[in-house]
């Protein structure tokens, strides 16, 4: 009896194929795919022309406003395969006094799992459902196996997650809780990714590593369609983005451009800044040396566990949404990081991840440096709830036993 | 920037006075006001005949849908007080593998701060900045304090939190980390409250205990303004909702009224269901005494902490909403909330929080005597995320430098 329409109406589907991301190789739709034959993304292709004489933005603006709103532009074709958890709109939260007048910040912990990891998740499994796939492994740093364990639970699929060993452990235990069985490895998220790949060649799963399979990058599209929604079809000046596997990212580039071709924005694209942590920054390490693909990154460390990533099977994607925007991939240090989360929760009440924090670390560098201005209009990314990270210790304790002395407390 | 209109636009305004909620005895809005002389709590009164002429149902459906569309509702008169960190509309979430066909869940972890105590907090410290009111202290279980203090140091306001000394240390630290002082204190909320109510007599603080100042309720009704529009203005049969001082149930009772006089729902309303815990279950023992008002509740020992209040001010408002709405008080024991909160989770994917769990707990059994049937539309409050509580151990570990034996992962 779930109440909404845009979960439950059938909608017309525009998806014409899908499209090798370097090679531009056509496949086909409705058929289980991994990596295109030259091992690189895929991407979902829709018939925007058609869609763009049957479908006015004001029928979007006329919805609900949860991801489901933009169906036409999503890969689920039928509503009964929708696995939802209720995935929102994001709000906009402004954080004036430890940012500025005109940043505001995506607050992506209030999606379902509390990262923006169940856009791409809600959708891949989705699909999967359309397609029949049971079971299901995947590699993790934390919240993107969090996400899939709920959405593939509510949906009988069976999944079986790989984390590093470091993982927090609320991550670990979320997605055993949500009913996956997830193992702890001593190695790092690649290592665990060469574990899913080999399970997956002898067939025992289908692999759901970041950009492996064609469906999160539309589910993270949706970032990019609701932001050019929440601010009147304007898109912003710059954004941030916490950048590991870089999904988001490539696809909301890939959703300006979906959006331009319906005709619902104009031509102007945000700055896109790719920020990652200066103990893990293969993004930047490229865009600086002008290259177009990335080397691993050795000895990958920082906080922000959710950008450790040392190697992206996207990066070419990421470095020319960033370079045709005209941004640049930005490495900031761990100290900056957690100075960013506790002056936001300090001063803004806004108690960001740590990957949030980078974000802000990188606007305040990129500000210095004169990246940008104190006039642009600024987006940061705060991809998940600050609760699932680790907080100093609180040290005040209160004997009430004893007399109180109030000009004390 | 903000480019919400909900919270930037001015509204008219349509308080009249505020009243106690025992006597009836009229207090004068816009001044600073706690318990009324009866020592109960305030209730804000509207001129609803007025709004009723002026302002239509729809005018509300075409405003964004976070909590501030209710302006017209709302004691805010001037926007510049609004203190916002983005009250979105909460998402019903069905959990039909764990609860049944016609069983929502209304997920209020998605709330700013991770729960629903952001909806009456927001309002009252909005309320406190038009008022001039600059420091506050509040006793709490963990999640009123978090909400406290985001929103108070987001608007400089200093703020002094007293938790019971067994409260979980996420809520502690992120009280901490979002601007307050927080004391832990060696007793119960009620011991808490005791501190708190002394500093408040020696003027050093304003007392922001529950319904002790007149404004979280208001913002708690939100929860039924909320449910009404989402179910296009036709209630559910039945609420479950997770009862400690009853904010919420008493608010949503309030909202019904109102939303009545205006002439935007009829006169159908829910059966509410006040659920408690078996070890603190002081307004079960009322409603089964017959009772106006509840005694203390000696031992109090619960898994869910924020329904863990032996004693709540406004007792007789809770009582009177269960009986008038022909719903009854239940207590649920320890181990039901825990594997109502492990089923949800296994089964529909939805992660609640213990106090969510006792309302499918509640449900269950409300079930199986026959207190509502399989037909009946449910909605479950899940007051927090659940990802603020402790969670079993994950206990698989794989060592990837030994041959990985892929049949038993
Ligand atoms: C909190 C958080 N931020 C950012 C990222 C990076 O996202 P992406 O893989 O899209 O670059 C992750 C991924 O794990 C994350 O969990
Ligand atoms: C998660 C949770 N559920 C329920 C409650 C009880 O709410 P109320 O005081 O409105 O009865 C609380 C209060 O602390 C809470 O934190």
């Amino acid at each position: 009896m779930d109440p909404n329409p845009n979960i439950h109406r059938q909608y017309r589907s525009f998806v014409t194929h899908l499209e090798c991301s370097l090679t531009g190789e056509r496949y086909e739709a409705d058929r289980v795919h991994g990596l295109s034959r030259a091992g690189r993304p895929l991407l979902v292709r829709y018939d925007l022309e058609a869609m763009r004489g049957a479908v006015p933005r004001i029928a979007i603006q006329g919805r609900p406003t949860d991801m489901w709103r933009w169906r036409e532009l999503l890969p689920v074709r039928d509503p009964k395969h929708i696995v939802s958890l209720g995935e929102i709109e994001t709000p906009l939260v402004p954080i004036p006094r430890s940012g500025g007048t005109h940043v505001l910040v995506k607050d992506e912990g209030r999606l379902p799992t509390g990262s923006f990891k169940a856009r791409g998740l809600v959708m891949a499994v989705s699909m999967a459902r359309a397609l029949g796939i049971t079971r299901i492994a995947m590699p993790t740093n934390g919240n993107a196996g969090a996400a899939l364990a709920a959405y593939a639970s509510r949906c009988g699929i069976e999944t079986i997650i790989f984390c590093p060993d470091d993982t927090p452990e609320i991550n670990v235990r979320e997605i055993a809780m949500q009913g996956a069985r997830v193992w702890r490895v001593n190695g790092l998220i690649d290592d665990c990714g060469a574990i899913v790949g080999e399970g997956a060649r002898q067939g025992r799963w289908f692999d759901f590593s970041t950009l492996k399979e064609p469906y999160r990058i539309e589910g993270k599209k949706t970032m990019g369609l609701e932001l050019a929604a929440q601010l009147g079809w304007e898109l912003p000046d710059a954004i941030f983005y916490p950048t590991g596997g870089g999904t988001g990212l490539i696809g909301m580039w890939k959703a300006f451009a979906e959006l331009e071709a319906l005709g619902w924005i104009g031509s102007k694209r945000p700055k896109m800044f790719a920020v990652q942590a200066a103990g893990c920054a293969p993004m930047v390490r490229a865009f600086e040396d002008g290259v177009e693909h990335a080397e691993r990154w050795e000895n990958a460390h920082t906080v922000a566990a959710g950008i450790r990533v040392p190697r992206a099977v996207g990066d070419f994607l990421i470095l020319r949404a960033v370079r045709e925007s005209g941004g640049r991939a930005l490495a900031v240090e761990d100290n900056a990081i957690l100075k960013a989360v506790d002056d936001t929760a300090k001063r803004d009440g806004l108690l960001m991840c740590p990957e949030g924090g980078a974000t802000l670390a990188a606007y305040r560098n990129a500000l210095a440096q004169g990246l940008v201005s104190e006039d642009d209009r600024i987006i940061l990314f705060n991809c998940s709830t600050g609760l699932k990270y680790p907080m100093p210790e609180a040290p005040l304790w209160l004997d009430r036993t004893q007399p109180i002395d109030f000009d004390a407390l």
